[in-house]
């Protein structure tokens, strides 16, 4: 299965490689493993990684209401958002190609009552009757530089991982603005990016409250960060256990076999705000 | 032996409860159990605890040169330093009492060549001739908020916790002013003020560029974070591998034991730089 920038960590959840159902050449369905959720992907255009699924079962999301996830690509993260919320979720992705392959899914699933995929620049994404109007937001950004690589060998692929269609500020900028007053923004990205991340997220109002780091081992520097903001919320961060990715060898440890290939529909450790917690904070830190 | 707001951690450096030797009322000498270094403590003025002791096994040091450590406290940093560099090492430390201790400890330990400590106010401390001058500054501010209790029961004590002398603010400010371009300024604080400290750091041209963090066991929140900027970096940082601080039940993890008890002066997975990276770092990036 491809990679979308995991740094070096990689994503074992089995292809089942079906045919048929409206694929298009190069494509085939691969089973999520969790909640019989099924997703279109294809190696050559774009295939879902580690980093969509930690932020999927990281980010605190209310129990209904509206919840956003941009740079959705195939639409994985609306897909394993629908475990864990009763919430329209939109999904907003700038490559046409990508935005078909995760609404063929969205059907596949029998989710379109739930799940809304929308082509749009997320620079352009909103308007007066949108914005503001998200109570979570969710964003797996392309991580690396424009400079880097790779870039005129697969545009699909190139404009997935790099930021060739929008810089990280152009993104917090999105989240900023879509997002309602004490709602909360999740994602996922490079460690080494953390000081451009926390200082761009406070220059728009969204503050960072969760912060967990993904490292490969427990002796190895992280190689992805899941961060969590609250709009208007007070400057106070939880820093939670490090998400330790493999135990031995190359088994993973329990909390994410738990979420790969079990029912846990969110990170063992990852205190996202429950139910009654959002409510609460609605009218109360985010309201201040 | 006390704690100076080191989150839940305890200390378990022995005291070996000497007497004489120009000691006040309720001091004692401690054994450091490395390097033969003692150190004068009293529990109701002022002890050091585990953050001092990361981050003097943490902070990235020039293999000679000048070295400052603010909020000095007893000297434990300096004296630890002295295992790690052949630099001149400043303390300073604005109580008086606990200035004295310090110098005692330096004495006691025939390092009042290599150690120099200044009862000064961080905030007013250097001057022409000294701001920018150092290759590398070392903190351990206090920690917690003027409000929070404790204030007007033990003033020694409450100086070196609570906010009362100087802001966060005030030591980033201290710290970017003393040391010179290219130099290194290493912190350890609470997990919950990272956004404040990055964005204050960022602010007066100090680029975190080294970060770890502290947790009691590895599936608890983190407790600390140690944090290493360069003055004129280039903005990217390395996420070290988590530091868990015990095994099983109260026994030390390996990398602690080392530095506690044996001869290790630095952490194992610190990758500070070593002393030829200090003087590339000089010319390199430190000088864009």
């Amino acid at each position: 299965m491809g990679k979308r920038g995991a740094g070096g960590v990689e994503n074992s959840i089995h292809s089942s490689g079906e045919a048929g159902n409206g694929l298009r050449p190069g494509e085939r369905i691969d089973d999520l493993l969790t909640y019989d959720l099924k997703i279109v992907q294809s190696p050559e255009v774009f295939s879902f990684s580690l980093d969509a699924v930690l932020l999927a079962r990281f980010a605190g999301l209310p129990p209904r209401g509206r919840v956003l996830d941009l740079c959705t690509g195939n639409g994985v993260v609306p897909l394993l958002l629908t475990t864990r919320t009763e919430a329209a979720i939109d999904g907003v992705e700038i490559q046409r190609r990508l935005a078909d392959m995760a609404r063929r899914s969205v059907a596949m699933n029998g989710l379109a009552d739930r799940i809304r995929i929308i082509e749009a620049d997320l620079k352009e994404y909103g308007g007066s009757d949108v914005d503001g109007t998200y109570d979570a937001v969710t964003v797996n950004p392309p991580y690396l530089p424009v400079q880097s690589g790779e870039k005129k060998n697969n545009p699909h692929l190139a404009m997935a991982r790099h930021e060739i269609g929008c810089t990280l500020e152009d993104v917090v900028a999105a989240c900023a603005r879509l997002v309602r007053e004490g709602g909360r923004v999740s994602m996922v990205h490079r460690p080494s990016r953390l000081a451009d991340i926390i200082v761009t997220m406070r220059s728009m109002n969204l503050e960072p409250k969760r912060l967990r780091f993904v490292h490969s081992r427990q002796d190895t520097e992280a190689n992805m960060v899941l961060i969590e903001a609250l709009k208007g919320g007070k400057p106070e961060i939880r820093l939670l256990p490090p998400l330790i990715v493999y135990r031995e060898g190359r088994t993973y440890a329990q909390e994410l076999q738990d979420v790969f290939y079990g029912h846990a529909n969110e990170l063992r450790h990852s205190s996202a705000p429950a139910a009654n917690e959002w409510e609460k904070e609605r009218e109360g830190e985010g309201a201040e």
